[in-house]
């Protein structure tokens, strides 16, 4: 699992005074980068290999500006080209948002789905996400 | 089912070239606003009454910039206290994306979830979206 | 001088209930479209011949959502490497916001400024910014 | 003067392959959050007192994603209404862009600009900016 930490903007709240839904995409694609490096180390524009194919995304509680925002991140499931990527975020300790990103292997010179090398394959699943997160996404 | 317009921005695109995903979800929001008005006509900060529970996203092609894109948004179903919305986004003439969000009618006061009212629940009864999206929605 | 329009979305308020400040630069990159496809009408990412030196941005009213905004956009200077944008957003027919954008023409291949050829030059020169942008830039 | 850092958001790249100027008025906006604190400690939405009135920015190189960025932030000058607030951002030790911002302190009730009281004064005089981005402003 991958930990990483947000500061909320200012520039992210909205008018009723919370931070806007449209940052959390943003802060969990953010959170997505040490999943890119596995398939992409050096996170190369030009050979990028993955496709973001589907997000779900829990709004569980109001999240504000000017307390840190914690995200967890892990892998849910390894399919043949595609692996499902699981995120958790808290503030003040308690849990404000879950999204599932559905991440594909993409090969941009077929423009086709690719099968994920077994190599990547056994780094993904090194990094699951805890029960916690699995738990949550049933309610 | 409303029909909006938007011109995706510069400023939206990514370093691989097309319109990131982030944007979708600012899209879709501003999408909603026929809605937002069904509950609160005057889009009143003080007396908002939706909180917005979870939305799904699919990303079905690139999106590009410089090309209009078309967003048809209606409602899918309406529960005691909340509603789906679902939204398709169309750009030259080929779906590139589908969303649904939960939205849930919410009394501040109380800090509860409230019953949606019969009149409004009249309003949002005659704003289905068409079979298609649904259809597209069971691949 | 060109005109275009802009919905101010949800997304743009910030928490003190009108459109945040970042929300201009966007608006005023995106009502520069017309003047960058007078260098590169193609809007190719990949012949682009244009940097972004310098903005200055008053905010002169606050800006709402719901209700949309006018821009003017024209050139006020046309130098050797360089030229000056200048915009005006209007709200609600009040002058909201004015802008100055220093645009360089760059040879990316050599990475250095390079001389506006007299073509462009000639159709940049047909579209400067009314007197009224002028006379408010001194205020 | 206050030092931040920022991590470039891959969401915040165009379509060029580097980091689009909008970032750049939202973290400077995020660097200016300590001097917001010295007008109002809590960050009160309620009791806000300042408005943004001008900023100037120049990109003098290009930024990119993956590397972080550091920001300085300190005052230039302080008016009888307003003060200046100047940034500089670096990224590999390079000075990438340049700020200025001018904010005045304002009264809500009153519609008016006040006078900054002397307590307020006193501390933002303690946060100078060095000299070194006075020099760069007179380039």
């Amino acid at each position: 699992m991958f930990t990483s930490h947000v500061q909320p903007r200012f520039s992210e709240t909205d008018a009723l005074g919370h931070i806007n839904n449209r940052a959390l995409s943003v802060w969990f694609e953010e959170a997505r980068t040490p999943i890119f490096r596995i398939f992409n180390p050096e996170l190369s524009y030009k050979f990028w290999n993955l496709i973001l194919a589907r997000v779900e995304v829990d709004f569980v509680r109001q999240i504000f500006h000017g307390r840190e925002v914690e995200i967890r991140t892990g892998i849910q499931k390894i399919g043949n080209t595609s692996c499902v990527v699981a995120h958790e975020a808290f503030q003040d300790g308690q849990l404000v948002s879950k999204c599932l990103a559905i991440l594909i292997h993409f090969d941009y010179q077929t423009q086709k789905a690719a099968p994920i090398p077994d190599d990547i394959r056994l780094v993904l699943s090194k990094h699951p996400i805890q029960a916690h997160g699995d738990a949550k996404q049933k309610e």
